[in-house]
């Protein structure tokens, strides 16, 4: 038994900005009150743990431990904790819900205030690290999830069971980039049938948007990328259209124009999937007048900003945003795993690469290719 | 009998921008198909009217009859007709509603795109004036309204008959200030009893607003204006709390942050009704993370764009705007109308100035005056 005992294990520590992670053995601290401790079995690689480690997000601290989209199982929980138990499969949650805070109780938002404070500095709600490496140096946490260590601790609002049917090699996905993506669709945005959405970046994210709005019903589907391999991709998810600016548009014409010319006025619904300010502000103009509301997800660099002429949203366009895709984690995680499980939610199709643990620097070059979709680390190896 | 024939009468054109307009007589040509002539007994003078005869607008053209905060009687109406008939009272719709159109019948917006084309271009459906001046030069329509004239021509679809007991002298304000402030609140934003309200200007628009967020009962209503003229006025509509940002912040304060610190973390909806683009971005700024909305209602300058960090929508605030309060003006001016008799809709308290027509000039220079809310014209005098 290893519960209430120190873990030596291997892990990914990024010590530096910018440098190749190093994997080493560390030790991970048991959970305290409140905290779980789970041994995590995959991970997926995400850009925001790219954004952080190539040190030009100004909130990245190190040394620290990233990653963010993984899934394992309970190895032991402190005091009080009730939502799960040892042998639980759970999948860790960067936006946590406590159900108590002004924003749980609102009804309107999933983004639980609980743990934020601490978890951007890095450290468990008590204020401290449970990581430190052979020095006895402490490590910092990532974004509340760690999930580049083969055993990470989670405050408990952090964390959510879910059916063990679920293979974890595959629903980690759901931990981040499928979750933002068709929540986004479905539940931000809630898209109906007949709706026409315009989806701008076919990444996991917006190839996961794609798959909620053909839940849905969508009428029409057009998917903006400007590489053509994504095309084949989105078609497959439940694009009706694909359209790569840089080739598919007239002489002189835009890509707003276009969209607005293809969909009589404009589209219902569109997404900014890319990150990018200039698209995030195409995504909004090309939505129609009187109704068409445009989402950003995309999580542009530090310091851009959006713009658009006001006349935009006097006369009807509507500006929002999503996170984790609107979705609570501890609530509403299960509805996902069942679409999963009963073949309406796809997460398979995603993993385009596959590789062992002390290979993820080749993880995050993956995640520049064109051809990557999710690399998926398997933490054991 | 007048019907079917031209009538003479006294119109205020605007000939040249920045220049006054000129009271003299013109001709009005009787209404063709689907058009309606009214005898206009009451107008106000809007910012919009300022801002075109200022020369800024770079829409804004010339010969024209300016005006669309009117009221009057039908004198004679065109084939086709059915809404209106001779004698009925009824206010001037710069929104027009078709109950036809893509938009009407969208149920999703009040922006009617069935005279749109040739109300930009000041001329009436059918692509051509009703109005010419002594030297037989036609004169432009405006907005599709041209209240500045004791008779006016309109698109059937842009009048709508109200109960006779409704004075017009004042409630041709509620063809555009009142309705769109009002309409703002309690249709485009749908504020509920305990919603917490922040307002940026308090002119007609503003104090509206005020207005509709009072009826719903909301908790806080926040006024900000750098004018304290506007004080006494603001808390008479039913502001809870009046803050002038020249003077009311602690040293190196914004207006952003004083704001969330009285409210909690930020409000639930917050109202631009100044048309300044930076007023705008505080008020989305100073909106609740998670659900806080802004409604932007204010007209910027021509090329003014609004900004903002894209985190400020991915973290769940929402940028939208309405145009003339998102009111159906045909089905819904009865609603307003009532409320008005019922003593619930101020109207009359924004009537800070009376002039008689050919004081027309001195109306427009009433409006750079903070003691004004609006001057009714009385068109007969
Ligand atoms: N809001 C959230 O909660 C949340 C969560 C996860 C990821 N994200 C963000 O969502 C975005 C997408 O994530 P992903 O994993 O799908 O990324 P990805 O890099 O796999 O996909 C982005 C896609 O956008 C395309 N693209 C880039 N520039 C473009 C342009 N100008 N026009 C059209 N297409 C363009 C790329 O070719 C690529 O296919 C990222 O910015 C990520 O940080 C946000
Ligand atoms: N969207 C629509 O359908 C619609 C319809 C009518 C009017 N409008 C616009 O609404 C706006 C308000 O109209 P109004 O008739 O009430 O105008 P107004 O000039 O009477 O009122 C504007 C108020 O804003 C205040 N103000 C100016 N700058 C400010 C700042 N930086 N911070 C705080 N307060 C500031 C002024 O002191 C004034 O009290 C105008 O821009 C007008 O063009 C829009
Ligand atoms: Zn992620
Ligand atoms: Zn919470
Ligand atoms: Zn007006
Ligand atoms: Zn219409």
């Amino acid at each position: 038994m290893s519960a209430g005992e120190p873990i030596k294990c291997i892990a990914a520590v990024a010590y530096e900005a910018g440098k190749p992670l190093t994997v080493e053995e560390i030790t991970v601290d048991p959970p305290k009150a409140h905290e779980v401790r789970v041994k995590i079995e995959y991970s997926a690689v995400c850009h925001t743990d790219a954004y952080t480690l190539s040190g030009v997000d100004p909130e990245g601290a190190f040394p620290s431990i990233l990653g963010h989209e993984g899934a394992g199982i309970v190895e032991s929980v402190g005091e009080g904790v009730t939502n799960v138990k040892p042998g639980d499969h759970v999948i860790a949650l960067y936006t946590a819900e406590c159900k108590e805070c002004k924003f749980c109780t609102s009804n309107k938002t999933n983004l639980c205030s609980s743990v934020r404070a601490t978890q951007g500095k890095g450290v468990m709600p008590d204020g401290t690290s449970r990581f430190h490496n052979s020095k006895g140096e402490p490590l910092l946490h990532f974004m509340g999830c760690s999930t580049f260590s083969q055993y990470t601790v989670l405050a408990d609002v952090s964390v959510v069971a879910i059916d063990p049917e679920a293979p974890l090699e595959k629903v980690c996905l759901l931990g981040c980039g499928v979750t933002t993506g068709y929540g986004a669709a479905i539940k931000t945005a809630n898209v109906q049938k007949g709706d026409t959405v315009a989806v701008f970046g076919a990444g996991t994210v917006g190839l996961s948007v794609v798959q909620g709005a053909k839940v849905r019903g969508c009428s029409k589907i057009i998917v903006v990328d400007l590489n053509d391999q994504k095309k084949d991709w989105a078609i497959e998810f439940g694009a009706t259209e694909f359209i790569n600016p840089t080739k598919d548009l007239k002489d002189g014409q835009t890509i707003v124009e276009k969209l607005v010319e293809i969909t009589d006025g404009g589209l219902d619904f569109t997404f900014d999937c890319t990150g990018n300010t200039q698209v995030m502000r195409d995504a909004l103009e090309a939505c129609h007048k009187g109704w068409g509301q445009s989402i950003i997800i995309g999580v542009a660099a530090a310091g851009k900003e959006i713009s658009t002429r006001p006349f935009q949203l006097v006369t009807g366009r509507v500006w929002k945003g999503s996170a984790f895709g609107g979705i609570k984690g501890r609530s509403e995680m299960d509805g996902l795993i069942s679409d999963y499980l009963d073949g309406k939610l796809k997460v398979d199709e995603f993993i385009t690469h596959k590789r062992g643990f002390s290979d993820i620097n080749a993880a995050f070059e993956d995640l520049h290719h064109g051809d990557c979709l999710r690399t998926v680390l398997n933490l054991s190896k």
